[in-house]
């Protein structure tokens, strides 16, 4: 029987060219994939069809938008992962439930490999196959322009060469991933980190200088979990969707960074997550109100290692899972109401409600009302400061 | 021989009232101190003679504003110190260094306790008296306001019965507690968590909505340490103020959250912090060029325990010292210029320039001059998630 | 009504003397509760007709071994838990299901106080008062001992002036905390840290360099829970009473450390804890064998942490529940058997077998049957040595 | 030009046929560099002969032990270095030494690249690759094991056809690399890791469970470093080989483990490190004297990293300097003495003395002369509980 590759299909130029370059590179028959993670663009239909057009012996598209949502940028969310302080994850967040989709595809139509279109130097060549050997460690992986050296040039030959039905004229000078959590840019003159980003470069946002109206939101949440905005009811990828519009209107969420990638190098990135970054903001101080300090401080460091694991490709990972466990216990009480304010690239809270509040108005107030015991500080302070006072007898004399 | 009391003092209502309260609860001589930390308001003479036309038998002030600068707010911005992620350790950062003049007047005047205006719900009190048990375990510490029930009521009876030198009449809304590195305030209605602040809270930034130009900043730093604006060489603290003035004037810097005390309970803060906020972000986006990509991730973990640490008052701790060992040589290639535009609330980078950078532009680019051989990637892959991989086998079996 | 106060009572002199001493202090009725956690001694009846005969109101006895055994020593297994890398914090894994038990009778009889036998200067004062705060936070602490001035001369003349039913001569050397996880002996001889201990203070182990046969022991776990030794089916308490009996007969599980208390002070402490030091070290090598290496490695730290918090009196903690969850989701694969030679004072794994493995005998071996692929190995060092290699390009230049 | 190659010589059969197979494989000239880490064995001069008889160009030997104790194993005993809790780090510390030591003869002879004999499972070819990279990014590193399928087998068909001076016929069944810090030992039998390890196995140990006379042994430090055995001073080096001579007579220092190797899989390893285990014994007691709580709970989590560090052949990174930073810092005073008994495979500090203690007598004694203010406790204990306090009466409802 003919060899079966699954090859995870965007539409564009460089997958409709794979269909039929790992066709000519490996004899095998390849199924297209098309996972919708909310990055819009074309009709899934239309993208199937031209799966098939190109060569295809099977396509599949999924909308796994609500998926997405609620089992890879919830958690997310949860842990307030922000790579390197700052990154919320979009890409590294989607490669595993594609990756999921492709596995599923691979055991229903019994493929033996996965092929995918990264490079030989990004993360997402990692997320692709630790992802994959971590579902289905019997497959193989393949990427045609890292593995069969297929440059953008002869993608373009071999495009007009079989006369495939897609558009090889225009080159737009961004490498772009988008999702619904966010979007990623990377372009030729930004890999002078001295240059600054234009205006041209996002889609998410509007520009954050332009004078326009303030807009309030107030966002609930249940056990961590986004479920009402203005105190609508909403699933979480409708929370994201219309936080990208509000916060993205707002020119919320742009980053521009040097970033740390697996392979070893440093990357200049621009982002867009409105949506990910107004939610991150609410769900961040609704912790600071029902979280104790001692978890609150350790979470912190689980959220970091969290936001490592899975920009590094460690999603379906043992310690990930582990990590999960802590994580969901510690948003049990993320219980409440944040209200912020997004104006001009800013999304500051400036309210909070909480019948899950571990904010005691009498112990905190300095008014009327006060139940502090302060005659409990003296002993306090004296034990508490008690081993750096021993030791700076000794460090003094 | 009458014994002698330190004063930590402001030249406020309260601590001067502190003068004749402390005499009269303990037959001691006061001796205030003054520290100039860059607070602003009154000239340090005139606070000086207040203190003695209060009845202090000695009065000394000092400025300590490069030292403040160079000591305390310096390696809080090679730590990127921000407790909770957000609150750049404003008044934590000051007390260790008023604690060390508090201290060497002690011993100049052969004072046998340190007194300090603080309450006995809050940070400060921890800080102070765990610092001079620090430097000077044989001295005693006494907090009027919490060991002699000194409330504001009395304080005001008191200074108009003995017709103390100083205002009692207007009665500010507002507890503030400020220096150069930023501005604490807390106030009645904003108790009430769900209340937001007034534009009257602020002092040191402007409204971050009302249109301006932007205000485009260059800042070199070496090792670390700032030590250019705009190409012009600074000192630490020229750097700040400078910062404060033109990051101020664009609104940044401002924070509202709800806080986890020392002493267990949560409270809510208001700060403004321009220019260590501004200073912070282009710090960190230089480290993000310089820093190794090991040492950074670690270097987060160890960033969050030392502002824990400062904010808990252990600045004179001996796992501070040994975390000062490790920032400072992880600062060691923190060199070059970042620009920065500042703006509408916003201080964001937009580029960088390094002699140091670990940036390198032929292993990043996907143009001409690629260097990065992605043929080593797909051993790399396998390897790196190797251990994922044969988990998995075991976990789906 | 008169006020009740629940005492945790032993038996001892001490705490038969409190019963007294609370009800002169405080007027209230006394309630005793003695919860047995396996530390051998008289008869619960005895104790529980003894408490009564010195005054209490109602004496209630719990045999709560196989509770302390499952609910508080397992997870302490789970967590690997040794405090500063040694003592598997037996006390300190006491104290909570006691007060779990001081709470139930405080609720039961209508107490609004707790009473325990502690001094002011160790760490169980607080793992008995944080933990009742936490559990009951309506209910007040008071400790005779270090609230009443209640010392053991005083106590000896109260219990001989009052014709107390409980010995007052024979004044042991040793002050001493036992239950089934081990046992705790301070003494002052060993105040001085020079001085070695004695074997007279040896209770659980005999000398363990006494010549005799080693014994070779196979424990069975599943999922972490240690169900079987030498494939007899065991409960948790079953497993550790026989290896405190077969470890202890082997002089395993002795400790001698100088160790941190919560109160700021170092203290020496001596501890046994044969069958705890058994299990652990079995767990661990098991673990080795079954946990995904960066897992393993993240668990290290998180069990530092979970003895850290316990040690410190946080049983019921926010933080230690959230730990917990990271905890069970790590143990989930911990099944299998290790075999282990008890002897001389060492407990030594030598065989590990599971159906949970993850060393895989064809990727280790160097022999024939060898399925590792070297040739990958080139890439990856290439790739996980980058970072390393650009900063040393830049150091070195 | 004729390339040269610099290969990492030992005088064994591998890599003495290494020096043939390079130059055929390559056409390059090699240059053997031997280095005695304190392996035992042969004379280096011996060695070198045998180097320059096989084909060597040029040999060199060097006395690295000193530098290897001072440099690379002091730093581990400072760290008290231990991967995964047990393994001293041998074969993983004197990796980089001897990486120097090829560096510098690279940088003599004007070689482009450097060999060295390891497989392509082990974490030796990382070790040596990473550090080679990282000392000279600018040389190559060849493995002719992993590189040219340079078998065993095919090895000593090479030495036959050849004639090289070197045995080919006694197979030793085990797998060997030791040093002055410990002893590496992996042999097929142990693959099967239900099997227990024989005596026959072990070289720098006698067997714990033979009966013999303790030995009673006093170790000074200063900083950090030990300088003197019962009195007598020492080097490191000498520290290090007399407790070999006295811990291995007693059988102390053997492991046997499954350990997670950096490249993925689960190895079995047998270790034997009496000076090791001995000195790091010893040093941890004094450090829980000497060392302030809150940095002796910071420093074992640095711990664990830089062993995982080192073990993973990032000798050389930034990380690592800037952990020694902190390390380094942290034993400024451990400086005192420490007195152990050597007896049946254990080593068991029972007794410490130092001026520079934190353990304070009249703090700890519950005897006459007790200086703890017990009455500060109640206060402590109130706020320290408080924010677990808080979060009870919220969960509790």
């Amino acid at each position: 029987m003919t060899e079966r590759v699954v090859l995870a299909y965007s539409g564009g130029l460089d997958t409709s060219v794979c269909i039929g370059w790992i066709a000519e590179e490996t004899g095998a028959e390849v199924i297209a994939v098309a996972v919708d993670v909310g990055q819009g663009g074309e009709d899934l239909d239309v993208i199937r069809q031209r799966a098939l057009d190109c060569g295809a012996v099977e396509a599949e598209v999924a909308d796994a938008r609500d998926e997405f949502a609620d089992e890879y940028c919830l958690p997310a969310l949860k842990a307030n992962a922000l790579y390197q302080g700052q990154y919320p994850l979009v890409s590294a967040l989607s490669r595993p439930v594609i990756v999921k989709h492709l596995v599923a595809a691979a055991k229903k139509h019994g493929a033996t490999t996965v092929a995918h279109g990264c490079t030989g130097k990004g993360n997402d060549q990692v997320r692709f196959e630790v992802g994959i050997q971590s579902l289905a460690p019997e497959l193989k992986c393949i990427a045609p322009v890292r593995d069969y050296a297929m440059t953008r040039d002869k993608a373009i030959a071999f495009a007009e060469a079989k006369g495939l039905p897609i558009a090889t004229t225009k080159k737009s000078p961004y490498s772009i991933d988008q999702n619904v959590f966010g979007r990623a840019v990377e372009t030729g003159f930004l890999e002078d980190i001295w240059n600054a980003p234009i205006e041209d470069v996002y889609e998410y946002t509007q520009n954050p200088a332009t004078p326009r109206e303030a807009d309030e939101v107030v966002i609930t949440f249940e056990a961590g979990v986004p479920v009402a905005i203005d105190g609508r009811k909403v699933t979480v990828l409708q929370a994201i969707e219309e936080l990208n519009k509000r916060a993205g209107g707002q020119g919320i969420g742009r980053l521009d960074m040097v970033e740390d990638r697996l392979v070893g190098i440093k990357s200049r990135e621009i982002y867009e997550a409105p949506g990910a970054i107004a939610l991150i903001t609410a769900h961040q101080a609704l912790e600071n109100v029902t979280v104790e300090r001692e978890l609150a401080r350790y979470k912190r460091q689980v959220e970091q290692r969290w936001a490592e694991l899975v920009y590094d490709g460690l999603w379906f990972s043992p310690l990930k899972r582990a990590l999960d466990g802590f994580v969901n216990e510690a948003n049990q009480h993320v219980t409440g109401e944040i209200r912020m304010v997004l104006h001009g690239g800013r999304a500051v809270v400036n309210g909070r409600k909480s019948a899950q509040s571990l904010y005691d108005f009498n112990l905190a107030t300095y008014d009327t009302g006060d139940t502090f015991d302060q005659s409990m500080s003296k002993g306090f302070i004296e034990i508490f400061g008690m081993s750096s006072k021993i030791a700076a007898r000794r460090d003094l004399a």
